[in-house]
Order: structure tokens, then sequence, then C-alpha cells
């Protein structure tokens, strides 16, 4: 069984993006936008979204269940106010409901939180509750900076976000930090944004306690850490300059990575200086990177053929990184099927 | 011979702080601020200063030359305003060129740029001049975000900052991206701001014809660049997919890495993917990591060992990443020794 833990619904039906822009058009005036019952997707449609897409790749590479939440590049929190990220999230985190529906032994959901530049993050925690007992989501994407760029908002460790991460603990979810869209043209979304976020977050996690306030409180760090891995002695060193305890104490029962890092050398380094039970197996596909290596011959997100490329990975290693991990730190799907975390959902 | 790209001068003596936290205190009057005369700081104390610390590393670790320039982190180019960094940057830059001259074997200078938020960057070019041609110095630091970590100018390939480059050219000095200490609480200064922004100006070139206008320019991005040798897949992948020419032939005559990675899986994967050719070996010692890898025993900077310790590389290749490229990099190094180079300077 292999659990790609890092799946964006990227493919969705253009009438999504459709409705957003007509939400996004009427953010003077809200009364004039869109009705929520505007927006028309049938399953068919979905079906077709992902039929080509992201149940072929699972196909074609042998991977099983995706965890998989809304597009991260969409979240967009910084459009308009709470109350359209609210909308916004609720439509899409419905519609990976509806994927999660119609491929139960496929997909299980991870929701978009409904995010605001300086709203509090407790505001967030309807939503989050709503995905979890109705939806049967097992987790949700966390943006350090709903600015989209300027990084407002105080770091992931400050007591701001306490409220959320106290409801995460309650209800055993896990986030993935995980950015959205650049307004800032300094920042490449997915070529720097994404990646600068992630070893924003992992620094910040560094010089907090803030596990040792939340000591069941779990992270996934995507995109491979960012550049934590591969600087690996920087922040063991930096740790140890500050008296910090080693890294392992500190924050690798709380703080896991994926393997959405695109050639093989990266994995290998990867999964020699990172504890195997701190990675999670991840293609993000369909997403950042869609073209195929000419280096290869395979898709540059086809992460898997490194991974069981690496040869110093034991075979429980692989299990641990293919599925075990995953389990783990998703809490709500143990070792259950994924058509029995989809069954408890109230549709 | 052994070159080190990448050295800032950290350990410069405590008066040099002390004079620049009057010159901060009398901001809104600058008037009541320290006199340049004020600073004083004898041959002895320099000497002291770099003794028992990069002369004492330099011997211990059997490096010959370091590219020495202030200090990073007190570059601080957000106080103030234009007229506060240019003084500053006068005075920095003018210690290491006290540094090159009672140390002219072991030390050539590069300079700090007085650059300034919202500041046209050919603000700079007559202190980029002095350095170079009064100065001996060969290279300079030019900081992609003075607002110190608010990212408020536009990306390096924006023709904002072509008239430096035009300069930089005409001198035929390279610019290591560089930024200073962090402003904003999201972003660890060297944990963070510092690697973000390697990763950041990567994407910048990778996005642009920066190198079609500028054939010659050439920058160095420090600290191993980031992510970008990491996810060197993504890089090459988000280029395919925007229809960019490869990076060998988009940015490799212009863009080097330096080997500021503290561990060894770190500078392997350096080594395996970006081409020896682009490869220039440095520590930043003194730097933002000054403990001892309990792991090694040996300094958690001393990437020297590192980059000897890869079986893979040829003792041609390590001739390029330890002399060979910096003495085509740094041109106006070229074959000359350090001394040739520094008896240029006018004094």
């Amino acid at each position: 069984m292999i659990i790609d833990c890092h799946g964006h619904y990227t493919t969705a039906p253009p009438a999504l993006e459709a409705w957003r822009k007509l939400q996004v058009a009427a953010l003077d005036d809200p009364a004039k936008g869109p009705a929520r019952s505007a927006l028309k997707i049938t399953d068919d449609e979905i079906r077709t979204s992902l039929e080509n897409a992201q149940l072929k790749m699972q196909r074609e590479r042998g991977t099983d269940v995706t965890i998989f939440s809304p597009r991260a590049s969409f979240m967009a929190h910084h459009i308009g106010n709470e109350a359209t990220s609210r909308e916004w999230s609720e439509i899409c985190n419905d519609l990976v409901a509806r994927v999660c529906g119609l491929y139960p032994d496929n997909f299980v959901g991870v929701c978009q939180l409904p995010q605001s530049p300086g709203v509090r993050p407790e505001r967030c925690i309807p939503e989050l509750e709503r995905c979890v007992s109705e939806l049967g989501f097992i987790g949700c994407n966390l943006n350090p900076d709903p600015s989209g760029g300027h990084w407002k908002e105080p770091p992931l460790t400050d007591r701001w976000w306490y409220p959320l991460y106290e409801k995460m603990v309650e209800l055993d979810v896990p986030a993935m930090v995980h950015v959205s869209t650049s307004c800032n043209p300094c920042f490449h979304a997915t070529g720097a944004h994404y990646i600068n976020a992630d070893t924003t977050a992992f620094m910040q996690f560094l010089t907090s306690d803030l596990f040792r306030d939340f000591p069941k409180l779990k992270f996934i760090i995507p995109h491979g850490g960012g550049a934590v891995p591969y600087h690996w002695g920087r922040y063991r060193g930096l740790a140890q300059d500050m008296k910090r305890p080693p890294l392992k104490e500190l924050l690798l029962n709380n703080v896991f990575f994926d393997t959405c890092v695109y050639h093989r050398p990266g994995i290998e380094l990867l999964t020699k200086v990172i504890p195997v039970d701190n990675i999670l197996f991840a293609s993000e596909m369909v997403g950042a990177v869609r073209g195929i290596d000419p280096e290869t011959g395979h898709h540059f997100d086809d992460t898997k053929r490194y991974v069981e490329q690496i040869e110093a990975l034991s075979a429980e290693d692989h299990h641990k990184i293919f599925e075990g991990n995953a389990r783990r730190v998703f809490g709500r799907l143990g070792s259950k099927p994924a058509r029995e975390v989809n069954a408890a959902a109230k549709r």
C-alpha cells in the first residue's frame, strides 16, 4: 500500500475557477457576487478531471491513496476578507469531499483553512471541525503567510496560533505547512515562495518551545522540507550554538518531511540525513512540475521511483516512508482503509 | 592554493559596533552622530581580531586566501537613509581594506554596497568604484532585499538594477547575492532569511533574460545556493515547463554556488548535481555556525574537509573548486597572487 500524503486538486473543473473569478470581481460589493448554488459541477466532470490526471498517475505509478486537498496556489488567502475566504474554502473543501465520495479508495481529504490576513486563526476552527467531523477529512493545510509573500502574520510559534493548535490536537489532525500563491514579485510561487516557507517554518520551530507546549502537535513540511535537509548540518549547528536541544529531541517527534523532491540525488540526501520515521512519501502530482525529465524519461514528480532506488533503505524503511509514517502522523487514518475513513463522512 | 570565496569580518574590534550604535542613536539628528574620526581602531586591534579567528582557522584548516567582506548581518541597509548607509559602508569597507593591507597574502577585499530601501542601485556606483579602483577590491555583496525581510525592492532581474550591473561588468567584478539581518520576525536571519534569499535570487534569474542582456555579469549564490541544488530537479522541471532553455545554457555561465553547506551529505549533493565549473569553495568562517559537530569532532563550517572527502571529484575538479573557479569568476584576481592585487590598492 502506497500513500501519497501530498496531492492537490489542481485539475478541478473550470467552473470552479470561473466561480472564483466572479467572487473576486464582486469583492467591493459581495451582494453582486455569485450565489454558491451558481457553481454547477457534475459528478462526471469530477470524474473526467481525475481520470486522466491523478487517477491515471496513481495507476501508472502504482500508488494507492492520495491525501488530497484543494489547490494550494488557489487558496489565495490574501483576497478579500474573512468572509471571502470562508466561502471559498467551504466550496473548495466540499469539492474535495465529493472527490473522496466518488473515489473512496483513492483519496482521503485534507482541508484548506479559511485564513485571512490579520484574522485570528481560531476563526478557522469551525471549518476545520466541519471538515473533520462531517466530511471525514484527516488534516489541514496551514498557511504561515496568508498575505501571499509579505509575511505579516506572527511566526507559527507565536501564541496567536495556539487556539488552532489546541483544536488540531483535540481532533488529532496534523497540518501541512503550505503557503499559497505569491503576490510579491520577488518570489516566484512554486520556485521560491513554497520552498522559502518550508525553510522558514522549520527555523521558527527550531527556535521555539512550541512542542513543549503541544507535545502531540504534528506538522508536515512539504517539498522535502524546503532547504532544510540540504542544510541539516547548518540547522544542527545553529541549534547547538543557541543551546537548543538536539534537533531529534527538539522537534522530530512533531515535524515531518515529505518526499516532493524531484530528482534522485535530492531524495538520497533526504533519506540519508533525516530519520526514516520522519519522512512521508509524496509526489504533489499533479502539481508544480508536470514535465518529463529528459535525463530519466520519467516524470520529474514520479518520486516513487527515486525512493525505490535508494538502496540504503530496507524493506521496513520503505514501508514506513510509503505507508506506515502517514498512518501514524494522520491519526484519523491510522490503520483504517481509506474507504472506511470516507464512509464515516456525513454526506 | 585554496581560496575561500566567502568570509566576513564578523570579528571586527568592538569599537566598530560601538560607533555604529552612536550612528543609529542619532538617526533623527545626524549632526549629533559620531564623527567618522571618532572611530579609533589600531592595527594591533585588527591583528588581534583576526589572529585567533580567521587567520588561525586558515592555518589550521590549510586554506590560503579568503575573499573578505564586511559582516553581512551588520550591513543592515534598512537602518536610516542613504547617507546613513553610505557612511557606514565606507567605514566597513575601509576596515576590510586595512585587513587586506595588514595581511595581503591572506585576504582580498569585497565590498558592502551603500544600499538603502527604495534608493536606486546606481547610487552605489561611486562606492563600488572607490573600493575597486582605490582599495583593490575584487567584488561586491549585493543585497536583494535592503528592507531586511520585507522584500520591497524589485527582483534582481528588473531594470532597476541595470546601471549597477553595467558598472559591475565594466569593472569586471562579480556580486555575491547576500542579504543582511532580518527585521521580519518570521525570518530567522542566518537560518531562514539568508537561505531564502539565495533560493529567491536563483528563481528570479531562472525566469528572466537578464544574462542575455548581460552575458558577462556574474553572481555567486552563497550558502550552497540556498535550496537550489537540493531541488535541482524541481528547477530543471520548472524551467522546462516554462519553455525556458536548459539551466546550463540559461544561467550557468553567470551563476555560481559556494560550498557553505555544513555537512558532508550536502556537499556530496552539491557536487553531484551542479557542474564542477560552477562551484566555488567557501566556508563563511567565522560565520553563522561556530560550533563543533559532535558527529565528526570538527567545526561544522570546516567545509574543506567535506569537499576533500568527495571521492567522485578528480584532482582537477578539486583544483577548480578550491582555486580555479574563484580566479575565473573574480576576474580582477585572475591568476595573480593576493599580494599583487592588494599592492595595487592606493592607500
